[in-house]
């Protein structure tokens, strides 16, 4: 296990692994120990990426580490938290140095875009399994949650969906598309941005907020049961990533609703700050609105009904 | 996945997994929100288990939680942290749901007696791994660290070693030994005992400190290494565990160098605290002591040295 030792010393040794004014110790000891400045609680989040069902095998290290850290800063995000710590459980089935040294580098790039370090890891022998345990900070009380959400209330995406989802298909199938456009639905893919800075906005605006991972209408059933509401989707206006629309223009909204993967925010809000969301994050698009009842509407831009299932959607009746 | 989502519901819903006056938000939202009190620091620790590597095929559901969460509380004894909060990625082949029910009151069991709730989780389908990062609160600057040992300081275990390794030995034949025997070894590997407040009682006494799950030597040899000092061990006042001795006398002293898995605390001290120490801890025995130099000294009762190799030890000259 001497090659085991030296993965650890490529991760103590990292830039996004040393000490900084919160972090009194960090990896290499039983426990790191962080600062919490006063006022602030701890977000905490779990995340664990396999190969072959949250990726696919043989994918690019570099890729590997810049996404698992960005799925779990997103949830962060989705808190209002700032980012402060992270922690990596990784197993591996060998002890591949230069496999290693280039997932440390996609780490490293996402952690010092969303100012994260990592303080603790433990890696092992075994099948392909990546296990981050991101922290953050939020002021006291101010951390968003799913339950919030209020009748009356507009809700919202951070920006355009589908294109990650469209992404998969890339890795099955040979592909006629634009050089350009598949390197967009790969970026969406291997690198979602996590909505810092509006999740920080949002704080003590926003009644309910989640990032969408599982899907636009799977995650919005999450906020309407947690919020005891419903929430209204007009499919029309769901806004569908342009290299989505361009791989498949018949797919792409089923991509949008149910595709999962893009990291945006799903949130909602009272309309008398809609104008102020949009002149700060423009790509953010009002999709719906919170109503009296529970789980979800979707409707058609007549105000009919639609039924979706897992084959398509269509009209009731 | 609709069985996953049932095996949420069992982590949710559990006990273990209730808010109180530290914990806002508990388990699923995107984070947990936790109150970390003024003046304390967050001891974090992240741990993994995978099935063949740290423990057997088809182990017994119930034990596999209860020393999951053990051995990453264990880290935090080590800090002198009190326990807190702990999250779970847990991935596993099938949703088998009474498979998790007794993973869940393991868990529950050793979240009780440490007195730590279950704040996060991420569950998913894949070959067995129980991911565990735990958290805890340290007063500010107090945190025990590896990397304090001072020449003239004493060495300390804080109690008998070799039960857990030997526990190996009944998973992989059958044992002749009573039943009694047996079960004493199966306890040490199964539901190691967390040393929190002998831990807590460490801070600001202690030089350094560290958990010893990879083994005395090893570990000692990491407190050398991050003290800049050597440790000299005093091989005959090891102390064996009785069913160690009961279960291979002739092997018993190697499982307590170099077993690892007993999750004892060891830890230095100046002479000054002994008295005391053993006061309140009759189970901790003095092993050895701090000098200049680097690495590991191991000497016989006669202060002759020793030297270690991976099948035995032997007499230098």
């Amino acid at each position: 296990m001497q090659e085991f030792e030296l993965i650890r010393q490529i991760f103590r040794n990292a830039d996004y692994a040393q000490p900084n004014a919160q972090i009194a110790q960090s990896i290499g000891d039983d426990c790191a120990l962080l600062n919490i400045p006063a006022g602030q609680q701890l977000a905490v989040t779990t995340d664990s990426l396999l190969e072959h069902v949250h990726f696919p095998a043989d994918a690019d290290p570099f890729l590997l580490g810049q996404r698992a850290l960005a799925v779990a800063v997103s949830d962060l995000a989705a808190a209002g938290a700032v980012p402060l710590a992270f922690t990596l459980a990784l197993s591996l089935p060998h002890p591949d140095v230069a496999w290693l040294q280039s997932f440390s580098r996609g780490l490293a790039a996402m952690a010092q875009q969303c100012h994260i370090r990592l303080v603790g890891g433990d890696t092992t022998a075994g099948p392909l399994n990546i296990g981050i345990t991101a922290m953050g900070c939020v002021p006291h009380g101010c951390g968003l949650l799913r339950s919030g959400a209020a009748v009356g209330e507009l809700l919202f995406v951070s920006g355009p969906l589908g294109a990650a989802a469209a992404a998969l298909r890339l890795f099955k199938h040979d592909s006629l598309l634009s050089a350009d456009t598949q390197q967009q639905l790969l970026d969406a893919f291997w690198t979602p941005q996590p909505q810092l800075a509006l999740g920080q906005w949002l704080r003590g605006k926003a009644g309910a907020v989640q990032d969408i991972s599982d899907g636009l209408l799977a995650d919005a059933a999450h906020i309407a049961h947690e919020s005891g509401v419903q929430l209204c989707i007009e499919q029309h206006k769901v806004p569908l990533a342009q290299a989505a629309v361009a791989c498949d223009a018949a797919q792409a909204l089923s991509w949008a609703l149910t595709g999962g993967d893009d990291y945006q925010l799903l949130f909602t809000l009272t309309p008398a700050y809609q104008e102020q969301l949009q002149h700060e994050f423009p790509q953010a698009v009002c999709i719906g609105y919170v109503q009296v009842g529970q789980g979800l509407q979707l409707v058609d831009d007549q105000g009919r009904l639609l039924s979706y299932t897992k084959t398509g959607y269509q009209h009731f009746g």
